[in-house]
């Protein structure tokens, strides 16, 4: 991609066979919260609604984050990296949670080095109440 | 993945053909620095050794990142997320920048919602000196 100016950015969607990963963080407190993937569609709707959306690879169509549990990710800032095969949405995270755990992020599985893992962090809701699971 | 205690990661290489996402983010400021890709004999190297090992798709091999430039990412923290697909390191960035271009994240392209992309942040190193391009 050009290093100056204003280009339209095309992501390369082949690399992924249609699929590219997307990558959500919060946009103030600069946690990551998860990793989805998007499909040319979705990718094209989150940029027209300013919300997220993902291709859900197990249910196969598009999922607007939050469209069930109103959890949904106001996207403040878009970035694609050096190669286009990545993006990363800086959001808002309304309800505070992005984990379908309830976790506020999906990443709240602390590694040690022995290859074993610790929850960290708070469950900010409870999965049953929201989704009646 | 158990909730609680301490509970050896699993993670699901097969639902990416062997091979997952890695999120690289600076331990300190919290940026994204780049995704790149691992597979089961780097992901053990880089808990093995505490400096990031990823797999690279085009040379097919893995990838001690910064082997060559000097610019190693010492892990200081590792997550993996709740389905156990992705994981994220955070790092340390040894020399300042992560992308091969110079800059310090690999996401320095901001996206307006027009699709159209600008160059953010500033070049930390020239990559013809870096790597003799």
């Amino acid at each position: 991609m050009s290093e100056t100016g204003n280009a339209p950015v095309r992501l390369d969607f082949q690399k992924g066979n249609g699929l590219l990963p997307a990558i959500a963080q919060d946009h103030e407190s600069g946690k990551v919260l998860m990793l989805a993937y998007i499909n040319e569609a979705s990718w094209a709707k989150t940029l027209e609604t300013g919300e997220a959306h993902y291709w859900s690879r197990t249910r196969q169509e598009i999922w607007h984050k939050g469209g069930t549990s109103g959890h949904v990710q106001k996207v403040r800032e878009v970035f694609v990296d050096c190669d286009q095969d990545t993006v990363l949405f800086r959001v808002e995270q309304v309800g505070g949670a992005a984990c379908h755990t309830g976790y506020e992020s999906c990443f709240h599985h602390k590694v040690d080095r022995d290859g074993r893992a610790t929850v960290v962090g708070e469950k900010i809701f409870d999965p049953e109440k929201v989704y009646g699971k």
